[in-house]
């Protein structure tokens, strides 16, 4: 990923001029504001406004819960009980707007979460640059033998190679043609209509890079963090949500904290995994099939607890 | 509406130290944060948190079009574009957040519209404040005899004083056996047990005040200003929503003047009334039987055309 | 809950043709359609119409997972995968629409879940019926000493009574009173204007009766009912919750069941509480000091492990 | 667009056993159900289920108008009367659920519109087909030099040409890497790794075909049809949204003829707009200097007014 120097220039003119406000304030985000932080070959994601800290959210519970909340001596320890009983609403009183450049497939993903507002580079209107996601040879692996959405072996050296160059060309192909088909002249100079930008994006792999902003309040971007920073998650968006797992520590630390602790550090059991537990507590052996889990499932509980 | 000492002092001291920050600023805004806007009798509305301004609309807005927005040379002709052609992500770029103090029935109307969110005082957790909505004489109005939602003529002065009356006294009754109900002594100081405040809320009166914090995106409260500041829409919400016009149009002045113009100030038309203005432009008498319309569609046609 | 004699013939009219019909048909729902569940003393609850079973949450994931979902050898297995990663678009697939009675403060509660319609009776167009909730007995309960939300002893016979008294005079009273504002005579006869119903509404108590249509997809509905059929809801919204639980059992039977299995009979573990757990099946010891939680977090801890 | 010989079984299966049910039945959809419609070179269109229908609309507005709706004497006017007032809720008791096949690129301007359930194919787990859509030569069009995102004249038959060849040519050799990526065996027959289908997919152009399930209220569907149905819409999305348009008129034939009638067949007009045809309809001549209107709009408001 490199900016323009216009962008760059863009940045730094938005960084000079700091402005007296009102308003909560996180010290933590504003460091970050503006700034691009680099991702993948070609992608970035930065802060442009954000509203509300962490006393925002405990504001928020207190006006909810009102005397309620008053035993819970400290923010910390209040934020953990609201995180801890699912209570959402305070969550939802931070809002962030970032800018996201990144390859159209892993927008395709990313969009899926639908409470969150976004405003993308319209196709239809402008001309895409002529960026490509290219993977490391270190992130081209095989199909998982056990997981059907999944990665496995990386590729030997040659077989990356290929497919590498594969993608490069079929890239370059498809771009030079997009290029051809909305000039105004072909390439021997003769003059042409050029097609609608709207039909020659058409031609372009997905592997392409767009971007947007995208504004969502924080409960919501936890719901989405828990999914994509999961490891679990394809990788070309994982790096995008552990970013900004780092961007949302600084700007609500406690909130963070808790966020780590229950949900991405937390586990989540069925009825019929806690009777194992206790069962195993009580220093029972329990198999598989006297769990009442079927085999995947056991499985899965398997790796967590041993 | 009068608030206590202390949240006054509260104000005063939010209001008392400004800090820098490298977001977009509103000054219109800075100047109304955590000020309160009195309301009815015991209402409010202020400004606890705001994201964004015109620029950043348009700065989104610039972003989906790119080049294609060029051509729309200014800031407010790119707005008014924008509204023209129901373009709502851009506007979605902002954000509010209110403190609001209003009556449970209006409460029970605003909260018809679901795209927000929402923390409300609870009546579970805390004990709700003697206060209740007791309309203005000139608010009281009889049934209207054309609309079966809306208010006809002002009450004769005898029959207003009769219906104050009543509002009181029930009000006063019902939040005397509130506290009677909670209270772990009798009123004569026997002790007794107190009920639970998640029942005995249930005695209370439709027009006690309650509180929240709203939070929403400018285009969802634009579609909640339309059709709240109408001249249809209860009295009683309206007076929120007009003050809330008051809040929007120093905070993102470009788009409220598009939005007065458009949506408050428009019209919409059916292919049928479009039918029937055009062959008044060409000089033709058109009557209700001769237009398409119903009668009811006819009466509101000509209330806006003659 | 009584319906008039209107209501059931409609009723036995609406159950009296079946139509032949394409689309999936759950057996379990024909046989729930349009009748009455009583609920409270007048509320109920009644299902309207509905789309889906289990087969079709089933066709849905397999047309998102294609070949993936190949080796979940039959539904319920692929179901129950479905829930335990947190599938959800598959179950969105289902709608059902509910007729709900329900008194005032509870519809309250209710409509926080803001991701479903809803079609209100409205006391701006109608008259609302004289039909008020008032609690069993054995439901009057004092305020929970342990949970600022809850409810703790049943109160005694004395004071049930002074409670109940108050509950149905303040009703009543508000009642005829609400009448006499809205009507156009006074009580000797006397003509008046009547107010508008707009207005009178606001002297009507919280345990007033309303109604709605309320139309949710099934992820949600089970979003809604992990927190309103929980022990810790209140007993006026959970009696609801449980009766609508009885309907999604008859309703899609292998979703409920993995619902049931996962969200209300599962417990959800923070990073901590995993820690102690792994500590404990390893023989160790763990007290609330030595385990990072705390006081409260331990307490709920300990509720669930011993 | 043509069906396999198993799509075509399953769908004459589906479409062989009606059942009995006691929920609102749309004949019009009944004929419908399941069947395919083709749109462009492999799309289609089909109906795999529904609920509710004019009279469901109609239902749900007597209860939240109730007596309000009685002088509103038959089923048409009053839907005619939710539809000018901008009720919407009684629009959101209908909802449907379509099986959809479209270009990526249309995909991602449709998937734009967040109020809606949605299962997408998804080529983490599966393999895409070789399916691509290329245009007619009578739709590819060159920019419009009008209109940032619109087509203007028709390709001339050598530039069109040379276009179909290019997109031809890039998508097969984008399906062979495709292939040759996934496949566990070089073309020669030596084994490979073969690339997990999660990476070898962002090598396919935008103009493949996916599929997805797409379920909607009706209210939200009308939105989606007002954007999309319009003349300034992408013609290939457009073509969707008007099949969809022809459904929704067999299925709730009252309710889609007021959205023709309110919404398709509608004009909005600013405040500056009404009053410029106040004063025409008193037989004014006003000039674009004179109408408060920037140039692009009086373009606009003349295409329509004359």
């Amino acid at each position: 990923m490199s900016l323009t120097p216009e962008q760059l220039a863009e940045i730094e003119a938005q960084r000079a001029t700091p402005r007296p406000t009102l308003r909560a304030v996180s010290e933590g985000m504003e460091a970050r504001l503006y700034k691009a932080h680099p991702l993948l070959d070609h992608g970035l994601v930065r802060v442009i406004d954000y509203m509300g800290d962490d006393a925002a959210i405990v504001q928020a519970a207190r006006v909810s819960y009102g005397a309620g909340t008053k035993h819970v001596s400290n923010d910390e320890g209040l934020i953990r009980y609201l995180m801890r009983h699912w209570h959402s609403t305070p969550f939802e009183m931070c809002e962030v707007k970032l800018h996201v450049k990144l390859p159209v497939f892993v927008a395709r993903q990313w969009i899926r979460h639908r409470t969150a507002n976004v405003n993308e580079y319209s196709a239809r209107y402008s001309i895409l640059d002529r960026e490509f996601y290219i993977p490391e040879p270190s992130q081209l692996a095989a199909q998982s033998t056990v997981n059907n959405q999944g990665r496995g072996e990386v590729l030997s050296g040659e077989e990356s190679a290929r497919v590498l160059e594969m993608l490069k060309r079929d890239a370059a192909t498809s771009y030079d043609h997009y290029e051809e088909m909305l000039s105004q002249a072909q390439p021997d100079g003769t003059p042409q209509q050029g097609l609608a930008r709207e039909l020659a994006r058409m031609n372009l792999p997905m592997n392409i890079y767009t971007q947007w902003y995208w504004k969502v309040d924080l409960h919501n971007l936890f719901h989405f963090l828990r999914l994509r920073a999961d490891a679990h998650a394809q990788y070309e968006i994982r790096v995008y949500a552990e970013e900004i797992c780092r961007i949302v520590a600084d700007w609500v630390p406690l909130a963070y904290k808790a966020f780590e602790d229950y949900r991405l550090g937390g586990e989540t059991l069925s009825g019929r995994a806690v009777a194992v537990l206790k069962r195993r507590l009580q220093g029972e052996v329990v198999s598989q099939e006297d769990s009442g889990m079927s085999k995947g499932e056991w499985r899965e509980f398997v790796e967590v607890w041993g």
